[in-house]
């Protein structure tokens, strides 16, 4: 079984989950009150949009960085990935959850926050369980993280320990552990160590 | 007419259907009644989501080892795929309903679980069908099937006999119909035998 | 510019709305009604998004084979298609304005099923303007109609003409109207006549 | 890092939030008045899907062009094509906003337009960056732009200034910014001008 259809299909979930994630942005029609009021009520809503959006944005290009180093697909990749998927399409309905319970506190927005990050850190283990299968027999054919793959392992693995440590903060402060999961997703943003041997690509072989 | 668009087209269906899932899942806002008793009213939803999402992952799995077989994309075979992919659009409706229904018991939950297990059947007939043809004439060009294709056969033609027995079980008991289905899954995603010749692909070659 | 990302891009519209038809079937929740009296109340809905469906289909099937022998993509086709997409995109829309006024007859029916036609035609119109386009200079590769094109372009742009028929007969009788354009879709669908010339793709090459 | 999955992602992307535009475009069941009044009620509605679908179809155009001049897929690029598509995201629900404003006038609809203004605005910024980012180091393979980048810098980069145009006119009328938009799109769409050198590709090498 070839790459290019799991990364397909990953691809469409990706990019249909995160679209879906702006379906959760409305305002009401004309005589509910000043449309810049109900924008600033929504103002949770644009920053778990905006937050959601860029955390999806990172596991997709990790995601891409991962399968092209991977020479055989087999059976248990694919349900490794389908589990990754699993989380993946709860995001649209943990952030519209979260952004509706922020702006009201209370215990409630504990709860909230908890699954946000709890789908968060299902999605971080699925994707941890693909990079440790890909480290087994023969799986790898780039000889990506062969030796040391300790650091590499610290930054696949790494996310499920934020994951862990939000959904704790969310339980006592759901705006700090908001806060937590938004500083870190910045870091992988703004961060530059490559993840990859960066080789240029020669475009006609592609 | 080449097999990349094929797949395109189906694989497209697949991601889209199998994130529209999640849009069954939602809790209301603030001020009705506590966040966790409603994440509880709504725990058939997520078990329905659950099973739903494996059933078509399982499917999309079996889709591309399939696809991957065949040698001659004609009309037919177009049209086939179609059945199969008209089914698929159809499994967040049932998938809903099925939900809906299943906490409350009752005579509608027999009809709700009912047209669940049409429209798996109606997948797998789509599928089974595709499976078929593909055995006839040129179709194939992997001969994977060739000589002695009844294992083959039951594996992928033997999901519409699962269907078709939770479809007469729903009629007596939903809840036993249901977990039918999702041994039946777990069964699928459990299982290791290769259902195509594992071979290691030349990633320079994709 | 290459013709894979106009396929991917295509076949990604295609995807999404023939997968947004099903959003239109919905049931109440317990509480309103048995579930089948409910169903067969939809009726109308299952029999739009079935005949909906096939007419998305058969035009994703023209596509491919239209867009398989063109050789150059330059700007004008581009935006062809984008006119051919952008009635696809509407299709869900007057597919369930049309299933909404079916079973209740009256003036509103008729421009209901007027509207429903009218979006069909918009995209057969869109169609045969990409058809008519690769008759013109050398855009064409495969001299597919090259010399007797006018079988091909009477099944291409033949739609148009069909929807035009049932857009006029919807003004009259609605029902006539629905069944008119589902015979035409069956025409399509059980005809061999293949539209290209059926060479076995040789698997290595892709 | 190849090309081939950022275009899969942002075609997938595209084709999704071009598609959910229709979704806004809605009407009554029976019993809410004369469909052809409702329709026309909703006129707003078309002619907003219609400039957003041919917004979208434009930046889908450009950024073919643009990605194919790409020789180095990097970190920076992969998340300056996340802010385009931040943004293209978005746009289902500015112009459901606009829409549902534009009909009644009064502070509330130049609101709607200035937020309208302000995604295509976001979007065009985006796409900016990226072909910014293209012109430093060893981005480009294709010697495109290099030696005389202003006319497609003044191409590609001039949206940005019309969009803040807009947003400026809106707040005094937003019918003009909405006719503004509206004139610069259609001028994209008719003028003629290759961005890029218009090769005839060999189909057998695609």
């Amino acid at each position: 079984m070839d790459r290019s259809r799991l990364e397909a299909f990953s691809d469409g979930v990706f990019a249909v989950a995160i679209t879906l994630l702006a379906l959760n942005i409305t305002v009401e029609g004309p005589g509910h009150g000043r449309l810049q009021h109900q924008l600033w009520e929504h103002r949770w809503s644009f920053a778990a949009y905006l937050l959601s959006f860029f955390v999806i944005g990172i596991i997709w290009v990790n995601h891409h960085v991962l399968i092209k180093s991977i020479a055989l697909v087999d059976r248990t990749l694919l349900f490794l990935n389908l589990v990754l998927l699993l989380f993946v399409v709860l995001i649209p309905f943990s952030t519209a959850t979260a952004a509706e319970y922020l702006p009201v506190g209370g215990p409630d927005v504990k709860v909230a926050m908890a699954m946000y990050s709890a789908v968060f850190l299902g999605m971080s283990i699925g994707f941890s369980s693909i990079f440790e299968w890909t480290l087994h027999g023969d799986h790898r054919t780039v000889p990506l993280y062969s030796e040391a793959h300790w650091p590499a392992r610290l930054r696949f693995v790494g996310g499920s320990g934020v994951y862990v440590v939000s959904f704790v903060v969310s339980l006592f402060n759901a705006t700090i552990a908001f806060i937590l999961i938004a500083l870190v997703a910045l870091y992988y943003i703004v961060e530059r160590t490559p993840a990859s041997p960066a080789a240029p690509e020669s475009p006609p072989d592609q």
